[in-house]
């Protein structure tokens, strides 16, 4: 059958909640219940099942790789938090801020585990390529967090570094998600290949939806405070491309926002978004966007399925496309 | 044939010294380089190798996941290291105190991954039974750092409440080693069960020793600078015995020496040592070690294989005994 995003993601739903922690150290599973329990959007599982089931494959088989991706990408979360010093993560404290650092980083290492455990039940055949998939894939995770991290030390980033950099932290994951699906319906390598380029360019857009959002989003809807990133001092695409095209006056404005330490958050955010608007940033950045969701859906319509079981997958990049939370 | 210890640790360091990191990001990997690139001892690899030789298992099949292990055990250290603000191991620098802590946070984690991708190269039959196995046991070794962190806060721990810790935090991975071996080496469960026992108890009287030597031991050639655990405030085997053994006025005193701030490291260690002397504490702990190692031995007796193959395994243990650093 062909399952809607909305069965798939109550199907998520379901397993997450049955997922069972033990009591005991509380300081270890509290937190881990709590990372699992938050209202995400399950993008990766999603994808997952959505792929295996537009390929005719059994997406029960799917569901335990499918936690496991959601149970690791909390995983690097977690850490990503710590290593940002972020308060705040879907409306509520981020886990070190409500336990502490170290509780975060070790109930984030027993969230990996649970992770690889839920890989063990994939069929045996193929099993070791799910697993090099996944591996290889989470590796890149890592290094494109820490490119990430080495960003903040640097003045010196082209919109193609950091495009290579989400490639990396978000983009990878979301291909790993689309292809272990494919592997999973027994689809061919050149298949399963293709949807990792789905699932990558998927990715690229839906991060740089997400910087969009930051600024030019729905606040309330969106989880987050509005500029956030700003505040954060975080390269975003819209600060590097405005970066890129600014006059010498406009940079000097630009750099002032961001090096005046005693400037009120909401003078800083209104500030660097007078510039944005300035610039056009906000279309520039849909354009590019629309690019990357384009390439995605160039890539899907190389894959030999029929065309009527690509519905869901096409309707759940355009409602990526159209988001605003 | 029977390798013989020796000829183990040189697989296992060649295969260490084989593996292959990419260069860049450097911040990630050459902490990651740095770790496995240590004087260690590799116990667990030794034990995996050692007992699916015994089995007659062929030793290579054993060498990715025993590698694995070994990564594991070293991406616990650097979180472990990190979270007790431990400044040296094995005589050099920690990574957090090398680089710093999002960066040893970052590369443990990249570890784990590796760690997991080693696995999936094992016999396609066994190979979900070797995952269960090895993630079980990882959350575990989580809980244990849960639970030793938890006694830090803790005025009431009991001798039974510590052998249970070190036997996750400890123990239980040594014990996964040998079961993993077993596993390889195609035993039967009541086989690759007593191994696990054996490698169980095995780590339990390894740990107590640990705790032993860090106060009793022969400074220079443990790598460690002597009475670490008391300045530390470590709540090991042999302060929690002396609290158990003292009378009212000797644990006055012990109280007195691990509360005062402004005592002189040397007068602390000293202080406790003295205690420790007249409470005979030394010939205590060697004689709770020694029955673990009775409980190990026992279980090795009860394998049905040749006594001759055995033999590695019973000289294993016997240099643990005898071990002075």
């Amino acid at each position: 059958m062909l399952y809607t995003k909305k069965q798939l993601e109550e199907i998520i739903e379901n397993a997450i909640l049955n997922l069972k922690f033990p009591d005991q150290p509380k300081e270890l599973y509290q937190p881990m219940v709590y990372a699992m329990s938050s209202t995400a959007k399950r993008v990766r599982p999603v994808l997952m099942l959505m792929t295996c089931d537009m390929l005719e494959g059994d997406i029960q088989e799917a569901l335990n790789p499918a936690i496991g991706i959601e149970i690791f990408h909390n995983f690097t979360l977690l850490h990503d938090d710590i290593m940002d010093n972020a308060p705040i993560r879907r409306s509520r404290k981020t886990v070190h801020e409500k336990w502490n650092k170290n509780i975060a980083m070790l109930s984030g290492d027993a969230l990996f585990i649970y992770a690889v455990q839920l890989f063990k039940d994939v069929r045996k055949d193929i099993l070791p390529k799910v697993l090099e998939v996944f591996t290889e894939n989470a590796i890149i995770v890592c290094e494109g967090q820490q490119i990430d991290m080495n960003f903040e030390k640097s003045d010196n980033i082209s919109i193609n570094d950091y495009l290579k950099m989400i490639e990396s932290k978000t983009a990878a994951l979301l291909g790993c998600c689309l292809q272990i699906g494919a592997l999973i319906a027994d689809a061919a390598d050149d298949t399963s290949n293709k949807l990792f380029d789905f699932g990558k360019n998927l990715g690229i857009g839906f991060q740089l939806k997400d910087d969009l959002l930051d600024i030019y989003g729905n606040q309330e809807r969106f989880g987050k405070k509005s500029g956030g990133d700003i505040i954060a001092d975080k390269k975003t695409f819209l600060l590097l491309k405005a970066k890129e095209l600014a006059d010498k006056k406009t940079l000097i404005e630009l750099d002032n926002l961001f090096s005046k330490n005693h400037i009120k958050e909401d003078e800083k955010i209104q500030g660097v978004k007078n510039i944005y608007d300035h610039l056009n940033i906000e279309a520039i950045t849909q354009k590019e966007i629309d690019k990357h969701f384009d390439f995605a859906v160039s890539s899907l319509n190389k894959v030999s399925v029929n065309e009527s079981r690509k519905k869901e997958l096409k309707l759940f990049v355009q409602n990526l496309v159209t988001r605003e939370n």
